[in-house]
């Protein structure tokens, strides 16, 4: 890995500018890695679309912005038509299970975060740590217990057993990922 | 203002990414800027110093890198030491008294703003809200009660009078930063 682009988007409110520092602050801690994090506001972010990015790399950061996604996660259908467009080829694509999506070529996931989120948390306040904790398990960026770490130190006091919960539902979300892989353009067309 | 660079430093844990997430939410909602809001980590993050950038433009924002802020706060003799030296020639600096600065052209003030936080709210928790105000009142990006409206969206609940009296101190500060002026290079020669 020597550059690693990654896009966390959504609703604003929903909390992924702080997934994003999370994300960032632990990677700083707990690798000898580079971080980049940024949120971009403008006129797309008086939509209600937010997103934040974070740019992991082994070299030093020249350039700071996000141009080409690895990984791109969408929780809403703003976020996902906003956000989309200059995902890597073969990028990982993770979207809510209300976003409609076009068929592309990269490994795709549709996965129902908010809902799941919803029933076994009892409030969705927490997607932006479920959604943490599935992106970091997928790619193991830094470990569990770092993680959890890291989500404690944000997070307000009070709620720690709530995302303790969060960052389990996110990992398990992770480890059951492709019972939620949608068919790429390829594998329909060999059909 | 075409492009304005803004660059606040401190130590970690003095809430300066939270500020730059106020500010920039401020300006997206109240103004018809632009505004891209960056964290670096880096080895430097690593040793304590930490900052938040904030470009605030009346274009879209092409390149998102602060490269000579127009404004610096350090709140630290660390941060100082770190972030000062690509400030703009006749950028706008602010440190706290405790930090030693060497003299410069542009406008520098040398502010107690960590003494002043602790004497007059009896917590330094917020001085990162009194930094925010001080800089805002200074260049009334946004107006006084705009600023208060996202300051209470984004702090703990329970603290909202203690972050109103950090916004008075902040602004207060700004409006008497005179008196804690120093003496440019140039006017040394002067005398």
């Amino acid at each position: 890995m020597a550059r690693y682009e990654i896009r966390l988007s959504g609703a604003g409110g929903q909390g992924l500018i702080l997934a994003g520092i999370i994300l960032s602050e632990a990677v700083v801690r707990f690798t000898d890695k580079e971080v980049v994090q940024t949120q971009s506001y403008g006129p797309e972010a008086r939509g209600g679309a937010s997103k934040a990015e974070v740019i992991i790399s082994d070299e030093e950061i020249d350039y700071p912005q996000v141009n080409k996604p690895d990984f791109l996660l969408a929780l809403t259908q703003e976020a996902y038509n906003k956000y989309n467009r200059d995902l890597k080829e073969y990028g990982i694509m993770v979207v809510d299970e209300r976003v409609d999506i076009a068929t592309r070529g990269g490994p795709t996931y549709v996965v129902p975060i908010q809902k799941l989120t919803q029933e076994k948390l009892g409030t969705r306040m927490v997607v932006n740590v479920v959604s943490l904790a599935l992106f970091n398990k997928l790619h193991e960026v830094v470990k569990t217990d770092e993680l959890k770490e890291a989500v404690l130190e944000r997070v307000p006091r009070g709620t720690e057993d709530l995302n303790q919960k969060a960052l389990e539902l996110g990992e398990e979300l992770a480890e059951n990922l492709n019972q939620y892989k949608i068919k790429s353009k390829e594998e329909e067309e060999e059909e």
